[in-house]
């Protein structure tokens, strides 16, 4: 099966840079683009898809979220942070169930699909569950489960996380033809005891797995770690080797010099989150020295309790702004190198080297934007375009490994009405008589 | 002519709160609200339209912005303020003529009313032809002939941006049933010399006007006036009289805590303009510290150039994290201020009574969101859905003084296609051979 994207505009990735064709043809046998040109190939393709008025960008790569947490979205919005944790998150997720986790992925899903995201990098419960929502949806995913440890006196045996993020590394690495994959997860500094974190460690490194951490998001935490170990949180992780397989760490707001030092020593993407980073008062991540220092970094939302949504062009359009506001200089952090975090970086984070690009030899995971919205004319600078003024909604296709996920307000794998049903019921059980 | 809207959820406006009814009736005789509640009303309506799965809500009030700049998306992203300005947008501006103004004005209209704004503050030229797209358009704006005068020597009369203000008020003030008001402005204290400046607020004041200017936007021009004039812009300002006529004064970054309290004594409105702020370097305005003194902030998008986008919930999703982040306080600036800011606050800064409320007696001045839509999933809390999670593309229905300009995807009194040839003719123009 192949088929024919026809007359639409496109950034194409060359050099890890956007070029923009006005009026293109991008060819795609079975999940793989095999032509991108101004005029119309040769081949003939057994699909062509009409596009005029579409822009092709990449697909956006969300590099940290809890899926599930759509179905928070807006509890204890405003509140001082441990109010909002302790007295409306974790009462409500502890009376989470197996449907109430399905109920949050396929809201979740159905949000990402429309607002432009192909990719994701989850850190919540029920893995297996969202492998299995994933298959249908044809999203990729990077999932894992969660290692938290809080006891001094418990075992890694005892712990059991170990054990659990090991068989499911065996059973769903690469599975769906490589859209999922199977990260480590470590929660936090604060959440885990170093022995449980060493051996953690030992174990992805055996199995070849990759690593997602939260990582200094808070001022407290940040001060705290350095308290109680005397050492900040990324000389921690890094001293009980977390860094020696690929890392990617969340949020990254109060790192200092050394702690940069350290990460780019050891390879460790970022994932930057700035709703979330701002609206819980968390700070300003310096993201600005750290892509002067030549390390990679992604784009997140976090969870939709803390966002309130999984809307990458919202994180793209704050990340743009933002820094410049705080450094008061309106050159930092270009819309090129913002939309390279969303897409290539995003890629790159989570250890996929097929996509995040619109190239010849890439996976076809890519969006199409509808160029023809008022607040998307005139074109002067289309990555401008994208960045400063497209919304999530402008996206009206979505395209994974060369299949239609969405197209024009239509979702093609998911069943919009069913979800809600859902939703319905999930919300039902966790909120009545609360 | 009356019609009813039938089945919506309401966000209500009670002493100035917002209040949800997840299912009721909203009933407009002529422009004015005349029912809301939860019960089909007894009186019949010559019109009902079904409003299932949509939340009614004020229309949003953009309180600055330079309408036609429009044009001008996307020129000179990412460039030092100074070089943006005087390298690529003066240039630009220069060769605009009528119709390129037009063109702008008429695209603004279409993203305005698309992304959920009923009325705006406009700085800009042409104001007259602006007042003709207003009666056709059917929003509602505060238009006016912006006062610069740069030279010691010219008079007033030589000037003449007086006489024109005064001209365009006696014209305008008041037309199409009050949907167009007429402000007197002044560009800025850098634009301005004060002999212009004192006598053109007296003939504001003659003429019972309002005033619009911009004020302490750049730390350069904050500093800049002290070392001039010994005092603050808010100082310079207020010692000439301009703070003596109601003033709504855009962006306010800089004013220090005097600058604060003079502005508070003379009940001067600030309208706050989060994301040209922070792209184009100049910081965080003080929007706490005004809300607890009582003064009066509205929201604004500033013009498409700086933005690069008029859409108001980007400015409320703004607004409602960035402080959050600068001041490392989740608590602060919360959805119901915001959404006062965008709707009650703006009516207020417009010297409007009768808009900015869902409550029977205001006119209809209201938008539709669309619930079904997955990132609005929960219904958990309304106003934090709106501030945080909705679009300007949720934005289904846009009704002003009781007459709808846009339904679900379509304009109703503008023409798209039409618009659309103007603005290629206008780009045409403008950019070829440059």
């Amino acid at each position: 099966m192949n088929k024919l994207l026809a007359n639409c505009a496109i950034l194409e990735t060359k050099d890890h840079e956007f070029h923009y064709i006005p009026n293109g043809y991008l060819g795609i046998e079975e999940d793989t683009i095999d032509y991108i040109g101004e005029k119309k190939p040769a081949k003939v393709y057994d699909e062509v898809l009409d596009c005029h008025d579409i822009l092709i960008l990449p697909g956006l790569i969300n590099t940290h979220t809890h899926s599930a947490m759509t179905l928070l979205r807006g509890i204890g919005s405003d509140l001082p942070l441990q109010e909002w944790l302790f007295d409306k998150m974790i009462p409500v997720e502890d009376r989470m169930q197996y449907d109430d986790f399905q109920a949050g992925m396929e809201l979740a899903m159905l949000e990402m699909i429309a607002s432009g995201t192909t990719s994701y990098s989850d850190m919540y419960m029920e893995p297996a569950l969202e492998a299995k929502l994933l298959e249908k949806s044809g999203l990729k995913a990077n999932i894992c489960r969660v290692m938290q440890g809080f006891d001094e006196n418990q075992t890694y045996e005892e712990n059991g996380r170990g054990r659990q993020s090991h068989e499911l590394f065996q059973t769903y690495q690469n599975a769906c033809n490589g859209r999922i994959k199977v990260d480590y997860c470590i929660h936090a500094e604060y959440t885990c005891k170093p022995h449980l974190v060493e051996a953690y460690v030992k174990q992805a490194k055996n199995d070849g797995a990759r690593l997602h951490i939260h990582m200094s998001e808070t001022r407290k935490e940040h001060d705290e770690c350095i308290k109680k170990y005397g050492k900040t949180p990324a000389k921690w992780f890094s001293d009980l080797g977390a860094f020696d397989i690929p890392c990617a760490a969340a949020h990254c707001v109060w790192v200092d010099d050394d702690d940069l030092n350290i990460m780019k020593e050891h390879n460790v993407s970022v994932s930057h989150n700035p709703t979330s980073n701002l609206k819980l008062g968390s700070g300003f991540a310096p993201i600005q020295k750290m892509l002067d220092m030549g390390m990679n970094v992604g784009l997140g939302t976090d969870g939709a309790a803390s966002n309130n949504n999984l809307n990458m062009f919202e994180e793209m359009h704050l990340a743009s702004v933002i820094h410049n506001g705080y450094h008061h200089d309106p050159t930092i952090l270009n819309a090129h190198e913002i939309l390279k975090m969303a897409t290539i970086n995003g890629a790159k984070l989570q250890g996929r080297n097929d996509t995040g690009e619109i190239t010849v030899g890439k996976k076809a995971d890519l969006i199409g934007i509808d160029l023809t919205k008022p607040h998307l004319k005139p074109i002067i600078d289309p990555v401008a375009l994208i960045v400063y003024s497209a919304q999530g909604s402008d996206v009206v296709l979505n395209m994974v490994d060369g299949k239609l996920l969405y197209d024009h307000g239509k979702y093609l794998t998911l069943d919009e009405h069913e979800i809600d049903l859902h939703v319905k019921a999930a919300v039902n059980r966790l909120f009545s008589n609360q």
